[in-house]
């Protein structure tokens, strides 16, 4: 077996293909598919100032990196790194650790904003008296202060590492749990440009596999040492993960036609719900957008947390 | 634990509630549900000339003694039974004997028509040259004589007896396998009303799961005593039978929520594909409708069962 390009020593095999490449080639093919993703779907534009979302994980620092690289030259481009420190001991604070130095030998400037410090608790003090599911909160606080402390940074979009199994599985998860009008607000690019409230979301690694992604960072010599978030055994997303592995490694392909099939309702979907998707409520507590009269933080706010 | 309306022993718990009911007011909640689809959907219409898709099996059964049963008073609306002998040693063979018992009971017309007949082979003798997925021939040979004999019988509509747990698994399988378009022809009724090649199909146990239609079957005392089908382990469906069973198990209701997303998408679906829908070719050599210049019974006439 030898590299399709240059018939070096291959070091992966491409998925849903016969195709085996050498690290220098498949680091280009890696990099040359996040272009082609950003001037496809058009994710950046002049005078963005863009805010990655990190975590110290491999799919954000490889984002983060190739952004860099990417839009070096780039004058009117501005980047800024923000991590949202969730309190997971011996987890998050390993791997924002991490960020810290990569960010530093990147000159990438960083932002840490904490649960402790905006909402008073960590995520492992508020889970001593919460006792549903860990995701459902911490996702709810996490999106809120990503999109709270970008609209504060001024940022004209918001960057973040999903790849392609996250969305796949998003989508399944829509689909299960009948949330079709959710659906209309995937894709590798999602959000209301008009609505200074709500910042644009893009996702520069959405047609590149967990598995890829993963080669990317370990090739590169930054991949995470740190293990999966020790709530996440208990998540939905997990089962479905799970799950679509199997198929994947039964039916290679799987992930892919799932992406595809969306991609294909995608534009029928923005139509169809259109009015549902620009009829953003604003909180009444604390004005950030939301689909009801008071947003699910400041619900969990007056509840769960000042408990 | 007694039933909701009558307080008598249960006999069932319905699928995606806390409601408990006993054999009379299941049987009534099931025979209600079937009319409602029925009637919400205008599966039958007047002087309507019924085929219904027969094998001997739980749910081809409960849906024809229903039919006959929901149609008894309607002399403009005829119904005959159809079955298709594969030719499955030890399978087929058993639950047609039971079939032709029913409909002799029943006073409905059984016609029966076999692969042997009308290709010169039966499945098993197919099997023995053809090395690839059991049901992908297999479906296509049956579903070409279903439309080719309900023609010819000068059918209006043919019905099916898919439950929702068969509609979940075809919604899955068609994503998982970027077949967006072809989801278009799924739903509680399909086809084209004004092309004569293609007898509309029609689903009146749709809304009703697999353990409801079970349940049934067992209590009027047709339950089928025959096996899976021997070749059933082999398919894709299987595995995605098998993924959805664990989900409901862990997650009550997943397989309704993904009807129900469904047919919120079903509309935009059959407008977005109205002309690939209507779009329908003749096949070269038989003249039934079919995706491609010729269909693939008749390729499968030329290459494999010819051999």
């Amino acid at each position: 077996m030898v590299c399709k390009n240059c018939q070096e020593r291959p070091v992966i095999k491409l998925t849903n293909s016969n195709i085996y490449l050498c690290k220098n080639c498949f680091i280009k093919y890696f990099e040359k598919k996040v272009k082609k993703t950003i001037s496809d779907y058009k994710l950046i534009e002049k005078n963005d100032n863009i805010i990655i979302a990190t975590s110290g994980g491999k799919d954000s620092t490889s984002l983060l990196y190739l952004l860099k690289k990417i839009l070096k030259g780039r004058k009117d481009i501005k980047i800024i790194a923000i991590a949202i420190d969730e309190g997971i001991h011996n987890y998050r604070d390993k791997s924002l650790e991490f960020l810290k130095i990569f960010c530093q030998e990147h000159e990438v400037e960083l932002k840490i904003f904490s649960y402790k410090e905006e909402f008073g608790k960590s995520l492992d003090e508020i889970l001593k008296t919460y006792k549903g599911i860990p995701c459902s909160i911490c996702g709810v606080l996490r999106r809120y202060l990503l999109n709270k402390k970008s609209k504060e940074l001024k940022a004209t979009k918001l960057a973040t590492g999903h790849n392609l199994d996250d969305e796949a599985q998003s989508i399944v998860m829509n689909y299960f749990k009948n949330n079709i009008k959710i659906s209309a607000r995937l894709g590798p690019i999602t959000g209301i440009k008009k609505d200074e409230k709500f910042i644009p979301r893009i996702k520069p690694l959405y047609f590149l596999t967990e598995k890829e992604v993963t080669a990317y960072a370990f090739l590169k010599g930054f991949m995470d040492k740190f293990n999966e978030c020790p709530n996440s055994p208990y998540s939905y997303r997990g089962q479905i993960r799970d799950m679509l592995n199997d198929f994947e490694a039964k039916y290679p392909g799987t992930k892919h036609s799932i992406i595809m099939s969306f991609l294909e309702l995608l534009p029928v979907l923005k139509e169809n719900y259109r009015n549902n998707l620009h009829a953003i409520n604003y909180c009444v507590s604390c004005s950030e957008p939301c689909s009801q009269k008071e947003c699910k933080t400041c619900k969990y706010i007056k509840t769960v947390i000042k408990l």
